[in-house]
């Protein structure tokens, strides 16, 4: 039996998510003893000291430079992993791509470039290799429209930081093969993420949608007085969000209304819902808010402790996993 | 030295909210060995089998036959504890009240009821007993209307169940005694909760409002056909739900902004945020998007297995504590 092939995975723009997509592409492959390419194609100057630098800090791992042959090689190993996976670093983006299984862009939020670089990637990549924009906010419908084959894009948006969240909203355009929506759900099965397909293609895809939408209420309460920014904060990590950890918001209702599940819910506090929603805020960005909001959270917080956020959000997710 | 004086806990209601705080109570008092007296004022004909079912699943106890001379007593033994806390059901207003330290009610949530039942409260209860309404929706200002002297009267509004959530919402009309808010804080203090002081009454106070915001979001993308009931509530259980039991919405995009802070995240993406905004969902209830969103949440989930939710709810507040 000869050994399974190894990947190819280039990932275009290696910012705080592109980092996280590699290292999670990284301690995967390590778990399960595969073999992983990881090429890196970003145009900052100081890529190999920033690689060097945070990888690391994403997962624990060791990174020395690699005897291989291709220019710019490291190789990184994953605390006691046997396998050793590689990475290189490639601004020349017909080479990155030119034996790529998976591109991954993160490259700058702004449909021109985008645009501009798909039909690029498209020219000079297998053509099997699925094409993946973690794009926040702009459709594959706009990224597609020089390519020669809009039916091979779509994205894959993740919630930062990827290597530790779930979550990965699937967002093809109507132009999109089937095919390659199945075959990026293949490539993410078993390996502990929540890929979702969204059935339509909508601004802001739909976690940051509703985040949002939380957000803009969030900012009028304190807007109004009721709350401090850190009263807020310190009333969701007290409330929703452990309770959202473990169930989301139809299921947390449903179980709510007793035996009349989400229906019950209504039944019993339909009013007070429809109060709180005429009473919604409509406050916009650039409207004033924010001098205060800023200096509140700034002074609440200083520089957030992100490690710290991390090792408990895995302590949360495990915690779920494992009951 | 002789020992602290028991505390006398007067439940008005004893449905959900109702026990779960009278578990709260006395697996407070169990932990410290100090002596709680909890009445149980409820209507119900069937109170004494509901309590006896029901107290045992929200913590492990053992609920026997008091030796004690008060009428229908009961003897609530914790797990391991070596205390014993008292446990009496009276269907006297006037006599379930007169010792009371604290008076917290739960009764029927609607108005006149509970403008009804506080002069009452007043009349019989000791000067010094604390006022506690759980009220989801009816502020102070409505519920003392009747009363002698409004100002001993607070909201204490719990996240459903109390003895799993940490989260307290104490909410004063204007005329609320700040020395009866204090000596809430007091109470709570060194009792593992996060009561919030909101600094004004508002429709539905503030996390139900929050909750609320992104429950009419997640109704309209499902009524819009971008993601199915049970896609959102997974969506949410992978992404914000363990980001958000970690740190609150601001704090989190607080860290998203980079060295930038929460002002950096405005700057890179407030763009996308005030696009979301723009393309809010404004459904209302009663609009017809109930049938399919109560089908599809049913068919989802079924009965809801409340001791799992609670079970892992409980490991996730641990985790984010532990570390």
């Amino acid at each position: 039996m000869s050994p399974p092939k190894p990947i190819n995975i280039t990932i275009i723009g290696a910012g705080t998510i592109g980092l996280s997509f590699a290292a999670l592409h990284i301690s995967h492959a390590s778990r399960t003893g595969s073999t992983l390419y990881v090429t890196i194609h970003d145009t900052r100057p100081d890529i190999r000291e920033h690689i060097l630098k945070t990888l690391p800090t994403y997962i624990p791992c060791n990174v020395s430079k690699s005897s291989s042959d291709r220019p710019f090689g490291y190789e990184v190993k994953v605390d006691d992993s046997v396998s050793v996976q590689r990475l290189f670093i490639n601004d020349d983006l017909e080479s990155a791509v030119e034996d790529a299984d998976i591109v991954q862009e993160q490259g700058p939020e702004n449909a021109e470039f985008k645009t501009a670089l798909w039909p690029d990637v498209e020219k000079y990549c297998p053509p099997n290799a699925l094409l993946w924009s973690s794009t926040s906010g702009i459709p594959v419908s706009t990224q597609c429209l020089a390519m020669k084959d809009p039916s091979r894009l779509l994205v894959v948006h993740p919630y930062n930081p990827p290597h530790i969240m779930p979550l990965l909203e699937i967002v093809p355009s109507p132009a999109t093969d089937p095919k390659v929506i199945e075959r990026t759900l293949e490539y993410w099965k078993d390996k502990d993420r929540t890929p979702l397909v969204l059935r339509k293609e909508t601004t802001g895809f739909v976690a940051n949608r509703l985040a949002y939408a939380l957000l803009r209420e969030a900012i009028y309460l304190v807007q109004e007085g009721v709350a401090s920014v850190k009263d807020i904060d310190d009333l969701m990590t007290s409330s929703m969000g452990p309770r959202w950890a473990v169930a989301g918001i139809f299921k947390s209702y449903h179980a709510g209304g007793g035996a009349g599940g989400l229906e019950g819910f209504f039944k019993n506090i339909g009013g007070t819902v429809q109060a709180c929603w005429d009473d919604i805020g409509t406050v916009n960005v650039g409207q004033g808010w924010e001098e205060d909001i800023f200096r509140q959270t700034k002074e609440a917080y200083g520089v957030v402790d992100t490690k710290e956020r991390d090792r408990k959000t895995r302590a949360v997710l495990d915690a779920v996993k494992l009951l």
